[in-house]
């Protein structure tokens, strides 16, 4: 199983993000995950797929996505050649001796502390899958109360393959 | 028109993003953004949607996610009791004579540039609604090559109600 990032830009329509993940719902291609946002141009919106597969299928998804109406551009953002991160929140419970050890793990991780509690601490962190998987693990030492996360969104480093769109 | 986040607690299936997005466009709801993630037990997943209405509509859809089988538990983030951020990434076209100034604003806004060209950068930041679209919009005063961001996502501040899932 291997993993591929799409980065769509589509028509920013109420449809797009019901067609996109009902393509991957309906014929059962697994979605690491899929992020969408409304780009500088609020005619269209930047989806970003990550999915999992060996390469016949992996091929075979994004000749489907090519294929819907909404997609107007679809680019493979590749490891070596562009920037793919999430943002993911996470709630531990704490311990009043505790909370300096956690807060310095999260400083070598260059994650945030976005809010204090008597007994809990949420530190929001953004970096690539495998950083925040990391940080998640060490996070486990404790007792992690909820996790909310983004999926993954990203761009294509340098100025080469960006997309015009004058219509 | 308001704005509402609703954090929905779900069953990790492939099946679960596009149930919950075919109810917003076959109803025609407004759906600002939609952000998910595994959590710390994998069996779940934490979506957070937030959505655009009058107090009618947005009550209808809590009513409508609470009735979709996936949905285990559903929450509303409000505004003093929640964070709420997402990422958004920015390239920016610059000639080496704007560049200093690009970063300065960045660090302002404690945004990171993740990447570096001739003539660009790729600029990551993270935070509410209200400060990236802040962020993005003082932006516009240079040239922006390619926008990609990945919604909201958000927790409850404190331990109150974290949910307790066993089965």
């Amino acid at each position: 199983m291997q993993k591929r990032i799409y980065s769509l830009l589509v028509d920013n329509t109420a449809g797009v993000l019901s067609r996109v993940s009902g393509l991957f719902s309906r014929r059962g291609y697994n979605i690491d995950s899929l992020t969408v946002g409304v780009t500088a141009d609020p005619r269209f919106s930047r989806m970003t797929v990550v999915c999992r597969g060996d390469d016949r299928i992996l091929d075979q998804i994004g000749k489907h996505l090519q294929k819907l109406v909404d997609v107007r551009d679809i680019k493979i953002l590749e490891k070596d050649s562009s920037v793919a991160h999430g943002l993911a929140m996470i709630k531990v419970a704490v311990k009043p001796e505790q909370r300096q050890g956690i807060i310095s793990v999260a400083d070598i991780f260059r994650a945030k502390v976005v809010d204090v509690s008597v007994d809990s601490l949420i530190i929001e962190m953004t970096g690539s899958q495998t950083k925040l998987d990391a940080f998640i693990e060490l996070m486990k030492d404790y007792e992690i109360l909820e996790l909310a996360r983004t999926g993954m969104t990203g761009l294509s480093r340098g100025t080469e393959d960006v997309v015009q769109l004058d219509e």
